[in-house]
C-alpha cells in the first residue's frame, strides 16, 4: 500500500477522539503522504494552510483507525457444530470423544496448507478491516509444531502483504499441548525454546512470543523458560494468563517486562503492582468472557487507580471468542466490565498500540507525526460507538494515508 | 417493489434452512414472480424444470429472510451520552435530574418532524437489511399523545414503503407515562383507549396494539382495558410483560388470545401454560437481557417442554437494546439463553413470523407458496450464523423475488 508523498488530504469540522480523549471542539485533520501533520480547532485553520489540499470529508467523528492487538484469526476448521453439539446437551466428554475442543482446530490447522488458511483467514480479517481495524496482531498456536507452527505465521504475514492492514505476527507455540507430547509438556517445551523460537527468529516470522498460562495450559515455570528463549533471540514476550486462576502469570510476565498480560480476570493486587512497574498493558477480552459466560470480573478499579493502561481486543477464535467484530467490544467491555465509552476506545486505539509496542511511534493517536490510520464514522459523538451495535457505520477507513473503504450504498 | 411475475430464479446446491429445520441434503430452490415455487433435493431437479430460469446462486447456506418481530426503530433524539454518564459514574437520580431516560426520547421524538424522524430511523433499518432482515415489526411508543403515535406510524409505515421491507405497526401507546398524565395513569389509558386506538385504526396506520405491563409502567388491569379497545377495533394484540417482576400480564394477554408475549424473564409455569394454551409466541429479547445485565433467565426448558413456539427480536430500542444487529441475537439467544442454533434460526425466522400472525401465508418459511423472502449466506452451516458474530457473510438477500442486496467487494 504506498503512500503518495505528494498528496495532501484533509478533513474538516470533524469530532475527534484523538486515541486518548474526545477534543472539545470541531477539529480539522491534514494528512501529508502516510503521516498526519497538523491537527487544529476549525476556527484556526488557515485558509492558505489547506489550499492545495483534497477535501476529504466533512463532519462525522474520526478515530484512529481501530487496533486488534490481541486475535487467533489463522486457524483451520470451524466449531460451530460442537457449538451447536454443546447447546443440544453433549457433554464435554461426548465432544471430546468425537474429536471437538482446540485440538479438532489444530488437526484442521495442521491439515491445512498455507493457500488453504490463506483463504479461510482472509474474509476473517475483511470483516475487522469493515469494522475499523487498521492494525491486527494474529497469533499462531494452532500449529504446534515447529512447520506448523511457521506456515501459520507466514499466513499472517502474507494477510498484511496482501489487505490494506498493518499485521503484528505472534509465535504462540505454548497454546496447548499437541497429542504427539501427551504426557511429556516439559518436552514440549523443549521444542518451542529450542527449535521453535529460534527458528520463527531466524526467518523473521515473528514480532513477539507469547503463551497461555493456565492449569489446562502450562505452568509459570515452564511459560517462564519460553520468555528466557523469546529474550535470547530479542523478541518482546506477553501472557494468556489468569483467565480462570490466579496461578502468577501475569506478575512473572511483567518481571520480564512483558507488553502485555491478556483476560486476566482473576489478575490479584499483586499482580495489577506488578503491571504498574512493568508498564505493561492490561489486554481485556470481553469476547471470551461473554462466550465462556464467566463471571468473574477482571479488576477494573485496581488496574484504573493504578494507572494500567487497559486495551480491548476481539480474542478473534474458533472456540471461546468466535467474534469477529471490533466495534461489538467496545460495547461489551462497557457493559460486561464497566469501562467508559473513553476507556475502551482508548483500549482499541492508543492502548492497542502499547500492548504492540507500537506507540513509540504514535501508532493508536491522531497526533502530529502519527501514521495516517483513520476512520471517519456516521455517529454524533465517540460514545456512541460503543453505545450502539450497528455495522455499516463506518464512513471511511483510511490505511497509510490511502482511502480503502468506501461505505456500501443501498 | 414489484416482483417480476414472469422471471423464475433458481439456487443450486444450497443447505437450507427451512424456517423449520436443516434438509440433510444439498437442495435447489425455484422462485416464480414473488413466490418460491419448488423446494427440491438436487438430486431430484429435472433439468427441464431449471431451464429457462435466471441461475442466481450455487452453493452456500440458505435461509428464510429473517424477521424481526420485535423493535422500536423509530425514535428521535440518542441515549449515547447518558450511556456515558451512567459509565462515568452519574447515579440514575442524577441522570433522571438531567432529563435521561426513556422521557428524553419522548421528548426529542416529539420534537421531531416526520421527515427528520424517517431520517434517523432509515439507517438503522439499513443495519438490519444489511444483515438479512426482510420482515420487520415497528412499534410507537415514543410520542404518547394522539398526534406524536399516529406520527412514528407513519414515519414506520414510509419506512415499508421506500425500503425493500416487509413492515409491520404496531401502536404501543401505553409504554410509558407521559409527563403531563403524571398522576393520573387511568387518565392516560382512558386517551389510549378512547382516541389513540380509534384514530390509529380509522386511518389504518396500526397492525397490532401492544402495551408495557410492569410496575414501572401499567397494571394488568389497565393493559386489559387497552386490549379491550383493540378488540373492538379488530386489532390483535401483544404485551411487553414479566421482563423485570411477574404480574401475570403474559396470562391476560394469553386469554385474550394474544400474538406474542415478549421479554417474559419472570415468566411462571402458569403464564407458560397460558401461551400454550393460547397459541401465543414467547417473544425472546436477549439484547435487552445482555444490555440491563440481567440474570433472570426466561424459562426455556419450561417453554420448549410445553411446546410454545420461541421467537427471538432484537427489540432495537435506544434505551435498553442499541442493537441493530439480528444476527448478533441469534449468538446472544444461544450463548446467554441456551437456544441450539435451529430453535434460535426459528426465532428469526417461522416463529418471528407467527409472532406477527403471518404464519398462515407461509412468511418465514422455504417451501412452496411462501413469499420470496430468502438469504444466501457464505457460511458452511446455518449453525455458523448462531456461533460466530461476522458481518459480512450475506451474499444475498432477496426481497419480493427480487435481489436487493450484492455483498461489498474489497
Ligand atoms: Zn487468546
Ligand atoms: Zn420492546
Amino acid at each position: 500500500m504506498p503512500a503518495n508523498s505528494k498528496q495532501r488530504l484533509v478533513w474538516h469540522d470533524v469530532t475527534l477522539f484523538d486515541g486518548h480523549d474526545t477534543l472539545p471542539e470541531p477539529m480539522a485533520v491534514i494528512v501529508a503522504g502516510d503521516t498526519i501533520e497538523r491537527v487544529v480547532p476549525m476556527h484556526e485553520l488557515d485558509p492558505n494552510e489547506s489550499a492545495g489540499c483534497r477535501i476529504l470529508g466533512q463532519g462525522g467523528v474520526m478515530t484512529p483507525g481501530l487496533v486488534d492487538c490481541h486475535t487467533h484469526l489463522v486457524f483451520g476448521g470451524s466449531r460451530a457444530d460442537e457449538f451447536e453439539r454443546r447447546l443440544e446437551g453433549a457433554s464435554y466428554e461426548e465432544i471430546a470423544r468425537r474429536g471437538g475442543g482446540i485440538l479438532s482446530t489444530v488437526r484442521a490447522t495442521r491439515e491445512a496448507s498455507e493457500e488453504q488458511l490463506f483463504s479461510l483467514a482472509r474474509p476473517r480479517l475483511e470483516a475487522l478491516l469493515r469494522d475499523g481495524v487498521t492494525t491486527v496482531e494474529i497469533k499462531s498456536g494452532y500449529g504446534l509444531s515447529v512447520a506448523d507452527e511457521l506456515k501459520m505465521l507466514r499466513v499472517a504475514r502474507r494477510l498484511g502483504e496482501e489487505l490494506p492492514v498493518r499485521v503484528v505476527t505472534t509465535l504462540l507455540g505454548a497454546h496447548a499441548l499437541p497429542p504427539e507430547y501427551q504426557d511429556d509438556s516439559d518436552g514440549y517445551i523443549d521444542l518451542v525454546c529450542r527449535e521453535m523460537i529460534p527458528a520463527a527468529a531466524a526467518e523473521g516470522l515473528a514480532d513477539a512470543v507469547d503463551v497461555f498460562c493456565e492449569k489446562i495450559a502450562f505452568s509459570v515455570a515452564q511459560c517462564e523458560r519460553v520468555f528466557e528463549a523469546a529474550e535470547a533471540h530479542g523478541l518482546p514476550i506477553k501472557a494468556h494468563a489468569e483467565q480462570l486462576s490466579n496461578l502468577g502469570g501475569s506478575a512473572m510476565a511483567a518481571r520480564h517486562g512483558a507488553l502485555s498480560a491478556d483476560h486476566i480476570e482473576y489478575l490479584d493486587e499483586a499482580g495489577v503492582n506488578a503491571l504498574r512497574e512493568a508498564g505493561s498493558v492490561a489486554v481485556l477480552l470481553p469476547g471470551a468472557f461473554h462466550t465462556l459466560r464467566e463471571t468473574q470480573l477482571p479488576p477494573i478499579a485496581a488496574l484504573r487507580e493504578a494507572g494500567v493502561p487497559m486495551a480491548i481486543a476481539t480474542d478473534a477464535n474458533p472456540g471461546s471468542s468466535p467474534l469477529f467484530m471490533p466495534t461489538l467490544m467496545l460495547n461489551f467491555a462497557c457493559t460486561l466490565f464497566r469501562l467508559t465509552p473513553r476507556e475502551a476506545l482508548a483500549g482499541m486505539t492508543a492502548h492497542g498500540a502499547q500492548a504492540l509496542g507500537l506507540h513509540n511511534r504514535q501508532l493508536g493517536r491522531i497526533v502530529p507525526g502519527a501514521p495516517a490510520d483513520l476512520c471517519l464514522w456516521d455517529i454524533g459523538s465517540p460514545a456512541e460507538l460503543a453505545y450502539a451495535v450497528q455495522p455499516g457505520r463506518l464512513r471511511q477507513r483510511i490505511y497509510g494515508g490511502e482511502p480503502t473503504h468506501v461505505q456500501e450504498q443501498h
